[in-house]
């Protein structure tokens, strides 16, 4: 009997956005039988664009617990753009390696994308244009203008789809019954007047 | 010249939720001319229904910039309902003879109808059954059944709403013209695509 609770990551970084990984997380946490622990590229605390200084479970370096991880969550945020962040890029590739779900939302698919994670997956972002900028890019064919797509393990949304970013990790996941899924975005989606 | 940039604190709680103040405090935080800090009952970091631990700027014995505090943001959460939170309604107390503006969401509206402070502006919340569980509520004829209500220097929103409160928030600080807010608005609610 494994008393383990699978867990699921969130990866922060300087000036991490705050309420694009918000639904999932609290949902996750609280409310499913997986944990959720943040990751980073090592132990300072990780400051939100909101002001929220947030600690730090695991460095990256550290991380060996593979084999109870069930997803990744990666929030955009004000420093995806400027930095390389290669040991996260190695980090990733391990993920993909290891069949591990990867969600990515605003600058963290712009990460991806300047990576060449979203080269031969169908994929979305804040905007082709904004892809456009990545050196290298060869997705192009692949990008949908939509508020989430999943394809090849990854999820991917725009900045403005914090609630159907979550409900497609919901699903994925299996965090509840399809019909209290669909409950929870309806409501979060459409307001509960 | 007043170089000290106006505050709004965001008061966290044990199992703060985190969505719901999450759009608020990161446009305030990183795009105004406004600066968010977190306050608590005391110094132990908080950590949100998401598993985000989060470090405390200020207690609420310490905490003396009144002048200089525009709003304080009050979360939901999972620990409003079974603690009566006697020094943080003491804290609103004075907030409110500073004339200081409050935005409740969720749980934390229960927590200011328990205490008397709903029972003469108009307020939502989650329900108005979740409202007749608050011992000597008297507000009953000023609930509106809304996804958010401003009055009296008090904002009110329910779970569902935290880019509509964001929106109320945004628009009492003054945090960008009109046009921009109102495109904020529209996105957050509605898409990019």
């Amino acid at each position: 009997m494994n008393l383990i609770k699978n867990e699921v990551l969130i990866l922060l970084t300087h000036q991490w956005c705050d309420w694009e990984g918000s639904y999932a997380i609290a949902v996750i946490n609280s409310f499913s039988d997986y944990v959720v622990k943040t990751i980073a590229i090592d132990h300072m605390p990780k400051t939100s664009m909101g002001g929220i200084r947030a600690s730090v479970d695991y460095s990256i370096e550290e991380y060996d617990n593979f084999h109870n991880l069930a997803l990744v969550i990666l929030p955009g945020g004000l420093s995806w753009e400027e930095n390389q962040y290669e040991e996260i890029a190695l980090f990733v590739k391990k993920l993909k390696a290891c069949n591990i779900l990867i969600a990515a939302i605003c600058g963290a698919t712009y990460f991806l994308c300047k990576h060449g994670f979203l080269d031969s997956v169908k994929h979305t972002g804040d905007s082709l244009d904004y892809f456009k900028g990545a050196e290298g890019y060869k997705g192009e064919h692949l990008y949908i203008p939509a508020q989430v797509v999943v394809d090849g393990g990854i999820i991917t949304a725009n900045e403005t789809a914090a609630v159907e970013f979550a409900y497609e990790i919901f699903k994925l996941l299996h965090v509840d019954s399809e019909e209290e899924m669909s409950q929870w975005y309806h409501n979060f989606k459409n307001g509960a007047v």
